[in-house]
């Protein structure tokens, strides 16, 4: 758990290093109708943070599998966060972010609590271990897409190069 | 050219707020034999800004068509970087694209000399534009990389949630 509490701290920080005052040509832009911009991808990881991990680890302690999981909104972040900049979604990301590393560290979790069984919507009984692993695992897919949103904005610019470039052939959307 | 820049400068702090500091068990970690771990991709970069894209570019500027860039060497990272630590290859990495974004800046380069156009060893005939936008491209391909490295190490504690994680369905290696 300790791992994944070292990568869930750092998530913040990176996409700002790498999205804040970058030209919107890059963080507006997607892969075609119907999916993500970088814009999007911190709007979803902010609804991410309200609706999901921790919400659904405080579901997990308190109901075991007597109770399923809410399910998630995978589109809930375009209203919640519409009208707000990039710069303000990645100030939101990151306060959300320390307020509920701050508040897994207050369960004290021991190593026993993390084969503690919930119930999930679609998958049936999880653990927690499983739940904490793929909180840090979902920041790590959706830093794979951004760079494969930006990379896609540079298709043709490369030109040949493009050959030699795997995020080019990456079809894991 | 100044997309390519913006992004050229922002991806040394992106890696480190990831990296640095980070368990071990993270950025050692590989995808299997003669795979590369977040270790091995920064080396990598380093090696890229020495002799890959500014080198390159002052070939195409000097010579243009009548010399073919030199090939570059996809390990010549493990012997450069062997016995340094991450922190010590962030910093360098750091120090060399801002040298080397200083330098681009230095060649005053007028929208026309982008259509320049210099050889590659296996694609012949490539201009200046395509090797800028691919040094940045670059960037993001090995960004994806590493975010795919690591979420590697977490295949099997997500359980069911890996049907949900694009990024353990990446093929593009």
């Amino acid at each position: 758990m300790q791992h994944s509490v070292a990568l869930l701290a750092r998530t913040p920080a990176a996409l700002d290093a790498l999205l804040r005052d970058l030209p919107e040509a890059w963080t507006n832009a997607n892969e075609g109708p119907d999916t993500w911009s970088s814009w999007d991808v911190v709007g979803h990881l902010i609804h991410c943070e309200r609706t999901d991990w921790m919400p659904r680890a405080r579901i997990l302690l308190q109901f075991g599998e007597t109770r399923t999981f809410e399910p998630f909104d995978r589109w809930g972040h375009a209203s919640a966060c519409q009208g707000k900049s990039l710069g303000q979604l990645l100030d939101e990301f990151s306060r959300l972010r320390a307020e509920n590393l701050a508040a897994l560290r207050a369960l004290n979790l021991r190593g026993e609590d993390l084969a503690l069984r919930g119930r999930h919507p679609d998958f049936g009984i999880v653990t927690l271990s499983q739940l904490l692993a793929t909180w840090a695992a979902h920041d790590l897919t959706h830093l794979h897409q951004v760079s494969r949103v930006l990379a896609h904005q540079y298709r043709e610019a490369v030109g040949p190069w493009s050959a030699y470039l795997g995020v080019m052939r990456c079809a894991a959307h």
